[in-house]
């Protein structure tokens, strides 16, 4: 029996929700295992009642289907049947009253097709997987951290490849190139920011060559097993000045500092709230007289790069043991440079886990 | 003068839409000349009236709107001045009667909170800048070949890198080294698929390893300057026996069919039909005997992979000048083998001008 569905069972009922139709892709592959269904079409929908789990998906599928999702009863896409049509007829079979549905992944377009046989007050935009895979189990806290570990070890190749000249570009394909030959994948387009170019957050790689006294600013992730790692580090090709070497052990500071609300709070088995790790580490960096990170200071990751939770000041849930997310605070000075330190951690058993391992003391080259 | 714009605001007055709401990324690319938006978040969208443009953004883009995108207003987008009002008061002050959205773009969730403010009645889901992309001009043809020429070269080296024994993630890792080392990027996830795996249209690459006789099938694209290329080919590792010479020989002369229907109409200046296309090409599939294609002949491409015209059943309007799409039919034979040819074409002054020029008779490595 798949646990993860009786899980989203129990959510089922203590919400009322009779039904879960599941669109996004990351939370097909929570849900039944299987990661070959393209992000880019519409393979696949799920639906889930409490007592039955269908899949639509296309005709090319189903041996799939029939091997590696055996618990699912397939319902065929095809143009003679549409799927806004069975999902009404499942409806009315299971007499459900609540179905949920993906407000954030289904476009307006495929809202109207999907439900258009059906009455809209029979639903509602809570997203139960979503809920689900904010708490991670321990296989999937595991394959996290191997993807942490090659990012880790992505850093260290990294910086024995650097040299003058080399464009921002030539970096980001060596960190490519090391993730590929070790058999992972990018969990996002890598960001290499040289000099000036890092004071700019959204910033595209390109063809600014690498200079003496330059800072370097890599954001880069893996995906192994489909989960994503992600990390963010900043070093100095050279020397860093007066004001860049503040910015840079501000930046770090700032984040000792989260990290240590969370470790204490957790020791002292009280309330952590990712608002107030937000705050912190935004307040130190203003009180130091610098400009503190237009984000948030950080975000879940899993099967995919952000997810829930957010460390924001708009989020005063509680962080738990299961979750897993980023610290990053960053100093961004225009026309000069930038700085983001940005680490994964796990909370398990009540204690705050690093799983990024890269050494983070100033470091000029 | 944005002359893209220019040509919207002629739509627009046709069909009586006085406001465009863009929010695909490709398509605020196409109007602002500007690719620097994350297409991962939602960094900025345009509001284009009859008389103004605007940019909605983040405050971090302030200096990239003022250098970048000097034609347009910035509207800057925070927590404390939401969109969805900026909108409904720009609706009232250029009197807005229609205002069209991309249905196929805006997830529920954001429509909701995008149009909150404004009665339902004033939308309208007509695409536009959709249909200005439709039909590319000469700048764009041209990046869009210069990006086929890196595939073909792409293609070629390839061929020198195959081994027996090799898996298909690291003929992956080759096409993707070879794009990259050459200042391309990837249009796509590439796909290779040995032997029996090429059966499955939708395969991911993984660690199936090369043996001889083999048919090996890739599917990739190439991205530079914005502008997507994409083409497949399948060849043989080793010999080819008579049930996969028989098709691949069908599936060549299937693409030749169609090609020849579009030149021959040309030519004539004659309507060519998109889903005539298709019905030739899956018709002589059939007639000789094998299962076609489950999917469409061929799709648009330009900023992005997938766009319109489509070369499909369910398509009849006519193909023109200006268009570029692949025609790509296939042969798959479950646990056998596949075959797939994909080419890109231009139309251009009433010729179909073949863009992807790697060779496609049968080969036998």
């Amino acid at each position: 029996m798949n646990t993860r569905i009786t899980k989203l069972r129990t959510l089922m009922v203590n919400e009322k929700i009779d039904g879960v139709f599941v669109s996004c892709i990351p939370n097909i592959t929570y849900l039944t295992n299987f990661s070959g269904f393209s992000t880019e079409d519409r393979d696949a929908f799920l639906l889930i009642t409490k007592s039955n789990q269908y899949i639509f998906t296309h005709g090319i599928y189903k041996e799939v289907v029939k091997k590696q999702l055996s618990g699912f009863e397939l319902i065929e896409m095809t143009r003679e049947n549409p799927t806004g049509k069975a999902i009404a007829q499942l409806i009315k079979n299971h007499s459900i009253n609540k179905l949920s549905y993906e407000a954030t992944n289904l476009s307006v377009w495929e809202y109207e097709r999907l439900f258009k046989s059906i009455s809209k007050k029979h639903l509602t935009q809570v997203n139960l997987v979503e809920k689900l895979r904010t708490i991670k189990d321990t296989d999937e806290i595991y394959a996290i951290k191997a993807s942490c570990l090659l990012g880790d070890k992505t850093y260290s190749y990294v910086l024995t490849r650097l040299r003058s000249g080399m464009t921002e570009k030539d970096l980001v394909f060596e960190i490519e190139y090391f993730i590929k030959k070790n058999s992972g994948d990018i969990s996002f387009p890598s960001i290499v920011a040289f000099g000036e170019n890092a004071a700019f957050i959204h910033h595209q790689s390109g063809d600014r060559k690498l200079k003496k006294n330059d800072c370097v600013l890599l954001d880069f992730g893996v995906r192994l097993n489909n989960y994503c790692s992600d990390m963010s580090r900043t070093f100095f090709y050279g020397k860093a000045n007066k004001e860049k070497t503040k910015a840079y052990l501000t930046v770090l500071e700032s984040q000792k500092k989260a990290i240590m609300y969370i470790e204490e709070k957790l020791e002292k088995k009280e309330d952590v709230k990712g608002n107030i790790a937000d705050k912190i580490s935004r307040d130190y960096i203003t009180q130091e007289g610098f400009v503190a990170f237009p984000y948030s200071l950080g975000h879940g990751i899993g099967l995919e790069v952000h997810e829930s939770p957010r460390l924001s000041p708009s989020y005063d849930e509680i962080l738990e043991n299961g979750m897993v997310f980023s610290i990053e605070p960053g100093i961004y000075l225009q026309d000069k440079m930038g700085v983001r330190i940005e680490d994964l951690f796990a909370i398990e058993n009540n204690k705050l886990i690093p799983l990024t391992l890269s050494p983070k003391t100033l470091t000029e080259l």
